[in-house]
């Protein structure tokens, strides 16, 4: 593969976050690791923030291995500066600052990312809040309009509202006229949530969403969910959902384990799926992204889409990133920045 | 409405079966019945034959009632001869012979069909044996085409594959290419539906199908399954189903409590979902007759689409009919005649 030259010297070894202890009670500490060699379609970037996703606990905890293939050190999506490129990409220029979906590599100083997973930046964006981005979007896009099919003025249910999915979720929704409904654990995540566009927000803490659906919302019943809960919120989302529904998995908690009725899955013609980004070819992802191009990227740049933002820690503080996202107080995204 | 007149002479009162002491241990009866009043858009048939389905058999047991405005005496599908239209039915004439999918009703002399679920039958199939048709075309084409998104070369897996359901999808899957393996429950029956073109039918009772096909079929995985059984079923469904897999439900035979671990849904991203005829609207019965005509009924014509008649009875058997279904040794196919 022919590499252009990068006007940036790149160095041979980078900083990385290892995990160390894999398992419970791992740790994360700044290590060295080679910089990252391109392959076909790729590109360079220079680091400047990486977001964090549950993936990363349960990939740290031992649980969720990254696929044949991908980088070893944890990090789902970044934002940096294109300083290298394989010859074939033509979509990007060196210099280019951009926001990207990788399947690993995000937390270092250097990462390879498709070119066809990149999006350049909008102006309204600071380059490190984009980091927040690819993860949530490609999430929200695939899953709740792709998978889900939802349409405008249906009703759709997001659990965990206030994390960093369900913060770009409610906004998306939002735009395409939808009525939103979220659950979220306090009262601040819920007015964070209705500030952002939600309808209602039902704070499982103190209400039981399905009643509190069936006696309070107009509708009754929704149309699309988006669950990352699972366990025992699975039979009442079941329930919950109108002839033609669908629910829809992206992570599961509260585990994936359940005892259930199937029938009304057959009697309502319910849709059940899901997804995870990581497990998908490349191929479907870069599918993804050209509908996100053009469906959704035009919506950041006149800011109507933004990335909310939780909190930001130094590259050496990868460890109290990860400890804020396990307490579980965090609304919107959780970034990890390089400088 | 305006109804325009019958060449026949219709009475008031006509033959039908009655369900006595419905429950478990139900009988079916000769009774009189009005004969039914047509709506908008409906057709009076003369009844030639009626389909059998395991339904009917639920209904006359009390755990299937009829949904509201559908008439009570069971059958699901007939074929007859158009004795009386309303006057907005414009599609077929008085005398037309056709076959039609019911929400109730056929197990009598005359049925009232809606004009747009009616089919002219076939030259080269019988005025009894089309009756067999409606049910099981509609059930697949709705299912494993329009739900399980079926595409050409890509396997399938039909429990229960010398039903009148399984019988016709191995016909029709035939027809689009598709690699076929069915379940059935003993030598004859998986005799018969090789001879319908499925390229595996494994006996159920011998061979356990999970592991059978994961050791003895090259492919190891499939794209759909269509599933009436449910129960242990449906955890080895999941195991069994290739990423971007379809799970479809069109009965619980074996009951729809399970216990199962959803996260196969999410990291192969599954599809689960499943329907009956009779809970969907007239609106989608109408959209599903449309794609039927455009795609199967020229197939029916041609003679590539057979009905599989496994026996027929004459009206006063209704409840030897039943039997026959309840004993489980059927090929194809029960018809009640009217004769």
């Amino acid at each position: 593969i022919n590499i252009l030259e990068p006007k940036m010297k790149v160095p041979e070894l980078m900083k990385n976050i290892d995990i160390v202890n894999q398992g419970e009670s791992y740790s994360l500490n700044v290590s060295k690791a080679k910089t990252p060699k391109l392959g076909k379609g790729e590109v360079l970037l220079k680091v400047f923030s990486s977001g964090i996703n549950r993936a990363d606990i349960f990939q740290s905890q031992g649980k969720y291995p990254p696929p044949s293939g991908a980088s070893n050190i944890l990090g789902l999506e970044v934002s940096g500066e294109v300083i290298k490129k394989s010859a074939d990409v033509h979509t990007l220029n060196i210099g280019d600052k951009v926001c990207a979906l990788l399947s690993g590599g995000g937390y270092a100083e250097y990462a390879s990312a498709h070119s066809e997973l990149c999006f350049l930046i909008p102006e309204n964006i600071d380059k490190f809040s984009a980091s927040a981005l690819p993860e949530a979007i490609f999430t929200i896009w695939h899953n709740i309009f792709q998978l889900g099919n939802l349409t405008k003025n249906e009703t759709i249910l997001i659990h965990g509202g206030s994390s960093g999915i369900g913060t770009m979720g409610i906004q998306i929704a939002k735009i395409f006229k939808n009525r939103i409904i979220v659950t979220a654990g306090t009262e601040e995540k819920c007015e964070a949530c209705i500030n952002l566009g939600a309808d209602e927000a039902i704070n499982y803490r103190k209400n039981d969403f399905l009643s509190y659906i069936q006696n309070n919302v107009p509708t009754k019943r929704v149309d699309v969910i988006l669950d990352m809960v699972g366990g025992e919120y699975i039979e009442k989302n079941i329930r919950l959902l109108r002839y033609n529904g669908r629910l829809i998995f992206i992570a599961f908690i509260n585990g994936s384990k359940v005892n259930i009725d199937l029938l009304k899955v057959m009697t309502k013609k319910l849709i059940i799926t899901g997804s995870t980004l990581r497990s998908q070819s490349l191929e479907n992802k870069i599918e993804i992204a050209k509908s996100i191009r053009k469906n959704l990227w035009p919506l950041a740049k006149s800011g109507h889409i933004k990335p909310v933002i939780d909190s930001t820690y130094s590259f050496t503080k990868a460890m109290e990133a990860h400890n804020r996202m396990k307490s579980g107080e965090h609304i919107g995204k959780i970034l990890l920045i390089n400088k």
